[in-house]
């Protein structure tokens, strides 16, 4: 951070959502599936804004998932997200659909805005219908007490946790043609996380003055880098969705594609992207610690993409880290079915976090290493496991999380 | 069965690798990692055996595996296998190569026969060193204990065993030209399996008379239906391994590829490939249930073979089953993200199991059914779940298990 920060001027700031100009959010209680809980949020803007987005891949699609892909493809500017949590409103059919449109339709009514380019976002039980008339009331919950404040967007990333134990927001400022932009965000995702061109909810609000072309490419490229590269349970979900909305209220000159403002304001980005796929992974349902693979020395980035989600992928080393047993046959295991050509014999491995750093593996058999040392490394909050593969100069890194007995808890009962 | 047994006088019958004629097995204590059990294997044959193997497709391939698939692909007939658990011998460089020769050499010496055809196997820790003066003296004790009889059979089959909770045998007779042909074989597997056009270790024997191409075609087209399509945890072991030994001591025409006896040894090899599967994924670490998964009225086979596949290999799947829930959004979603094109709206899905079957998705969406009979279905010991696709008349089913503490508790500390 500290070279963005001489580089780009970035700078870290409090918030999320309601961190740039122009944005108000708030949550409701509206018993969604449970009760005493807020259950809905809202993201709103002064001014309409261009979207970006980037959805699923699973042929399995919720229906938010389809109608917010409509949106963000056609030409209609978007003033409000509305989500909800507790049912995902997936495999619902035609009726999931229509209730896609009605929650638009109430929200464009309340707030006085154009009901075609209003987002909507679900997250929890796939299969069950939503309950329409709650979300209705809802969202005159959330049009009555939407504020620009910072609180208000906690609230809102509050709001749509779903087995999320924490709430994650991250926000930065940079400067562009001497004007200062801001992009904040909140994300959601814990359980079936395992991204594939996109992720789990994801919502970024950003002032800067930007081409909608711009916008879509700095978005769909950096989530390659990003949600893409976290797993938690290797489960692909039917609702994963990262939106983007700038209102171009920062003041800044237009920002296109190709120009040394367009790298600034993906840099940016990144930083947001970035925490937020890191806090959700360090969020894995069951989780006591985030698992980072860094995979150096590759050929290709490609190559140490494969390598890197393979490790944070197996359920082997996963229990492994919850054990904090050094059992690093797993890794160079899972680094072999990964799908990546590389040569095991070659492979230097690491382990590193607040504890120290210890080589294990030197040329693909086992260095001489204490084992006390080892547990001590991997008893941590946060793990970090490289391999240097000694084949070229790309290197990518992947993060996910231990997998625990919580995880299985939470999994056989959480419908009832 | 009843089918087959009309068309072809196919006969389940009992033992394993020493039901066939002229084959021989013990099981030894050699001390390989723990005390007090069996922990190394022989199987014999009386007469030189044709060979066939396959192995793991994973880039990290354990020494023992670099060994057998030398000698299938040599011409050199073998007599004798010798197994370890315990240690894999896997990531264990040039030494651990080393240790497979002198294996091969020493039960050459003590058995007389040519070292160049003993074929050797190990499962256990990755990265630890074979002790190799155990691993001799405990071929001394094999070749004084080995014999004909079903019990040496069942010992060699539970000196195998790591993780395993039950021993994996079956046996088959099947009549080829007017000729009695037994086929019979052991295997092991419970954690780390998820096999790639192999498994792990499986051992098959039979007094077929078959020439060495049709030997090996049948066991390659074989696992793809049967080994390949289970799977415990994702995780592609370095150490799968399938050998088929053919001493053609039945006395039968010899079976020739392409021919229609060809045809009837592979449905008797078919038989007792599928039970051995079968047996490992019921026998997943922590697992208390079979859960198989048929796809029918696919496009394709292929397409058929990785929506089941996703269906067994999904974490959240796996815990729904071992919470006996029917969380049947999760089975869609990890059909979604298979990479198998299908339309959702088209699906209708079944649970199965002793307790009687029900429909619970008709087209997509849940159908009415009543979640007690649900849960009552999937509370068994082994649950099938049956997707009916609509799109033509291929299938394919696999194999799995449900996903419990056990497991967790099994892998956070396998090493210690």
């Amino acid at each position: 951070m500290n070279r963005e920060k001489e580089v780009y001027g970035m700078e870290i700031i409090e918030g999320g959502v309601t961190a740039a100009k122009g944005f108000e959010a708030a949550a409701a209680e509206a018993q969604i599936k449970y009760k005493n809980r807020t259950d809905m949020a809202l993201i709103y803007s002064e001014k309409p804004c261009k979207t970006a987005g980037t959805f699923t891949r699973n042929v399995v699609k919720a229906a938010p998932v389809k109608w917010d892909r409509a949106v963000v493809e056609s030409k209609v500017k978007s003033q409000a997200v509305i989500v909800n949590s507790g049912i995902a409103n997936a495999c619902t059919g035609e009726e999931g659909m229509n209730y896609c449109e009605e929650t638009a339709k109430t929200a464009a009514r309340i707030l006085n805005i154009d009901s075609k380019g209003v987002l909507v976002g679900s997250t929890g039980v796939i299969g069950m219908q939503l309950p329409i008339d709650r979300i209705k009331a809802g969202i005159g919950k959330l049009a009555e007490a939407k504020k620009a404040d910072l609180a208000s967007g906690t609230a809102a990333a509050q709001a749509i946790m779903t087995t999320d134990t924490k709430k994650k927001e991250a926000a930065v400022t940079v400067e562009i043609g001497g004007k200062t932009v801001t992009i904040g965000g909140m994300s959601k995702g814990s359980g079936m996380i395992h991204p594939n061109m996109c992720t789990m909810l994801a919502f970024i609000t950003t002032d800067a003055k930007i081409t909608k072309k711009a916008l879509q490419i700095a978005l769909s490229e950096d989530v390659e880098d990003t949600y893409n590269m976290i797993s938690v349970d290797g489960d692909t979900s039917t609702n994963d969705t990262v939106l983007l909305l700038a209102n171009g209220m920062a003041g800044n000159a237009k920002i296109r594609y190709g120009t040394p403002e367009f790298e600034i304001f993906k840099k940016a980005l990144h930083y947001v992207n970035e925490t937020l796929a890191k806090s959700m992974a360090a969020d894995g349902e069951g989780a006591t610690a985030l698992f980072e693979a860094k995979i150096v020395g590759a050929d290709t980035k490609e190559q140490a993409k494969m390598l890197a989600k393979s490790i944070v992928c197996s359920n082997l080393t996963k229990t492994a880290l919850a054990g904090h047993d050094a059992n690093w046959g797993r890794i160079l295991c899972a680094m072999g079915y990964s799908g990546a050509q590389f040569d095991p014999e070659k492979v230097d491995l690491y382990f590193e976090s607040e504890a120290g750093k210890i080589q294990i593996i030197e040329n693909g058999t086992a260095a001489d290493y204490s084992e006390e040392k080892a547990t001590e490394i991997l008893s941590q909050s946060k793990v970090t496991v490289t391999a240097d593969i000694k084949a070229g100069e790309a290197q990518a890194t992947a993060w996910g999380c231990d997998l625990t007995h919580e995880y299985i808890s939470i999994n056989a009962d959480y419908r009832s």
